[in-house]
């Protein structure tokens, strides 16, 4: 099991289709370990179907009686809550929560997220359960979260961080070409600003700030070699096709 | 409007409750402009269903006949994808993007991001259209992201780091000329390929990759206008140049 494993604790989820949302968010983002708190209906035809391909993680799902059952065996308990309980507790949002269940689950912890009622989240008893409560900071015009959209964000975050160490933060690292040296993309400029002379673009005696601009536009762009040789050959094949029809005259 | 909103763009969804449940997404994550690219079905029922309150959005949304004149107006435009295409594209995870997003807004950029069918995602002819393309780091065991979730971990994204307050001001805010809207960029292009076939490089009958690689090369410059008309006016020189030498002859 992965350290970005946790246990994901769905309580008295009304609709079936619900929980097969949540199974398919879970393994889109790599977790697997599902527990259900008495739904009203499991199994169901309804939770498969929703489930798309993730209907292993619902066959895996263990269903129990009570909260304090579903994570009787947990070191650090995530309870998702809205804002505004009358009782402040310790509130993280989803990235901020992300690093505390990872630095847990990396000193061998086990981990519950446990997420509410569709109507109601979780009584103030459950969440009086949890060492930590998470917040997704939804809009405050509309801050109804669908389930598995929440169960997504947070399994997400949770995927990101675990991520970060393994993944390049270049993304051009899976680039297909070598990218084109200052050098090479010197003499390219060059040969442009030869070709525009050429074709009466370019006044050499009067060139305002238009090699500027193109070189700045060229600048920017992190050219690869492939890409460096279209444009050469563009370049080439404007010259030969001039030089053609001047020679024919 | 807020410097984080940007515009959803869906193409081609077949069940109109996944548009409701993107609505649901949107109106969570404090976004509202809404884009459906020859939906099935809309307005539906079952869209006003699934989106729960947020039938404001349903109600506001614009359905156009193609992805061209969903995003005619914007200056960025990114893709959500699956990874291998064929041709690499500049390809961010969901944060990097955001970030990416949220500069170009601040330097009053229209931004488009664009989701693809429920089953096959955005075409490559679509995804050439992008600028820049996302990918949601989804396991590799299973990739399927349901469309609504794709949208809240994107939407997601953009909140966190809007209300993270800590975006440095941007650099191209002082740039000296608006930037170019798509539907320039992709009028440069026709141009461009005309004029590549005139000059002999481009074999309309063995096209191979070279306009993919172009368009791909200018989608990530972020031309500004300035420089879009130089270029143009490169071309027009070119074509003009051929021309004249060759009714000389």
């Amino acid at each position: 099991m992965s350290n970005e494993s946790v246990r994901v604790v769905l309580v008295n989820t009304t609709h079936p289709g619900n929980i097969g949302a949540v199974a398919r968010a879970m393994k889109n983002m790599g977790q697997s370990e599902l527990v259900l708190v008495a739904p009203r209906s499991f199994p169901d035809e309804q939770a498969v179907w929703r489930s798309v391909g993730a209907a292993d993680i619902l066959e895996n799902a263990t269903v129990v009686e009570t909260l304090a059952e579903a994570v009787a065996d947990c070191h650090f308990i995530v309870g998702t809550s809205a804002r505004g309980r009358r009782i402040p507790w310790p509130t993280l949002d989803p990235r901020a929560c992300a690093r505390q269940v990872l630095e847990r689950r990396n000193s061998g912890q086990q981990v519950a997220l446990v997420f509410g009622r569709e109507d109601r989240g979780l009584t103030n008893e459950e969440l009086q359960i949890c060492n930590l409560h998470l917040h997704i900071p939804s809009h405050e015009d509309y801050t109804s979260l669908n389930l598995a959209m929440a169960v997504q964000v947070v399994c997400y975050e949770l995927r990101m961080l675990a991520l970060e160490g393994s993944l390049s933060s270049d993304a051009q690292s899976e680039w297909d070409a070598p990218f084109a040296t200052a050098e090479n993309v010197e003499r390219y400029l060059e040969h442009l600003e030869q070709t525009l002379i050429e074709i009466g673009f370019l006044d050499p005696v009067a060139p305002r700030q238009l090699m500027t601009r193109l070189r700045r536009l060229y600048g920017r762009m992190n050219l690869d070699e492939m890409e460096l040789n279209i444009l050469r050959g563009i370049l080439t094949e404007t010259q030969k096709s001039l030089h053609k029809s001047s020679t024919a005259k």
